[in-house]
């Protein structure tokens, strides 16, 4: 479990920093960035905890999840003007977030006993509510809900991590597949721009 | 308990087929569809199971709920577009889920001993939250707070069945009273353009 | 504790009335501005208890809070345009309502044992999240990610909080001062303009 929970960590701060990063095109002050940096990192895994019933919600008892957005928040919100990133840096870290996200929600949710709809849900859920709020308190429609094979990626893995788990493969080996199948799948939809059929205005 | 529970699934399949209907207007892709569907379809009853504290919330362990909203999101995500329906088709299922999911969350806050203003604060927001989530979603302000009779039909028949509980009617006949009750003030608001006083920018 | 439910109800109140002054600019009928008028009041220590599992949340079972809500709200709807208040009146009852919400909210959490830095976020969120949440429902950006030190003050008067605590100060006299520590910041930050550093699009 220490792995998991240091990957974990791990996503936490990247998810703060990619927000930290996005936040000059808000108009934000210190602490409205930081809001939305710790909020985006944890806000997947706090609405999970609370449809399924695991209250309080898992960071109240441990504040170094909190702690680590903050921090990885308020060092970007200083030092991230300074740096130039490469335009698609953040991409493969933000891919392997969610993959993480998504295979430690259902985990959890499967764990509980929930039916397997209902665990990969609880997946996609972790993966992406985090970036769902953060997109409501800005005032943006979920990019979830507009875009590429974000969710999609999500729920395909949490789906191949049940099955796998069905066929009673290695706890970690199962996780292992899930996790690199969401970033395949994530990234190759950026590369190659897949998406969902869209419904038109004009149909 | 059994025709309230078919009932209720098919006021979350009338959710999710109207909010597929209306998504035309909003860019949306599959997924992004399907999300909006099945919230509206739960997310009223999720609110408030959440408040109450009768967690995991009621669809963990019943993914019927969930797959009934998909599957009617889907089906008319792909058939939608080839029927056009009557432009009020959808008026008089829509008022007889509001009035079944009003009902349903007095009933259950009631047993579980609640204040009778709070009772139907509980039917009005099983009856409306799952609008307002989709809404909210959406980067639309919620319609019930901006038009005519809508929550108010819900609070008044969540009002009417406490009533007629305390009067010690027969439970089905004051849950079929309350039903009707609202069903008849929202077409009736809807037929006369009945609403509220409005405040205007104005005075 | 009787004096402290007393000011709780007050704070309620007064967040009931400025919000349904403020509606004015928003489009909304009676019942819409009740709704935003009432989750103004008891969002934020909504939320709290969510996240920390104290369920059912704490005016289920109380409905005076509620009431109270209703009962300023309704009346501000109706005499509120008769009487014309000076542009100021409301910053300080709103400041004194944003220091209980805050310590109140800080020492729910201190007594569930969480660590302090949870404890103060607790507070934030009891201080803030009512208005987080009306700005949601009306569709704009929650003030408290753009302006001046409004939670700022909540967070460093809930930190103050857990420290006099930690000091083993009498309870009472550890929740005054920082009740009264969070006012001055707050108005001292309105008199003065000041506000912490802001990411600017052009940097």
């Amino acid at each position: 479990m220490s792995l998991i929970y240091l990957l974990d960590l791990c996503a936490v701060a990247v998810c703060a920093i990619t927000t930290t990063l996005e936040a000059h095109r808000r108009e934000l002050d210190l602490f409205g960035v930081l809001v939305i940096a710790v909020i985006s990192g944890i806000g997947g895994g706090t609405v999970r905890d609370i449809l399924l019933g695991r209250l309080p919600v898992y960071w109240i008892h441990d504040p170094v999840y909190v702690a680590v957005g903050l921090i990885a928040g308020t060092a970007t919100f200083f030092l991230g003007r300074r740096i130039s990133f490469p335009k698609n840096f953040f991409l493969i870290p933000d891919a392997v977030g969610l993959a993480l996200f998504t295979v430690i929600g259902t985990s959890v949710a499967l764990k509980l006993g929930t039916p397997w709809l209902i665990a990969s849900l609880m997946g996609v859920i972790t993966g992406v509510f985090g970036g769902v709020i953060r997109d409501i308190l800005c005032n943006e429609v979920p990019l979830i809900l507009r875009t590429d094979i974000y969710a999609t990626a999500s729920l395909a893995g949490a789906t191949l991590f049940i099955l796998l788990e069905q066929l009673e493969m290695p706890h970690n080996t199962a996780m292992i597949s899930a996790i690199i199948s969401i970033v395949i799948i994530r990234l190759a939809a950026i590369r190659w721009h897949i998406h969902l059929p869209r419904l038109r205005a004009d149909t």
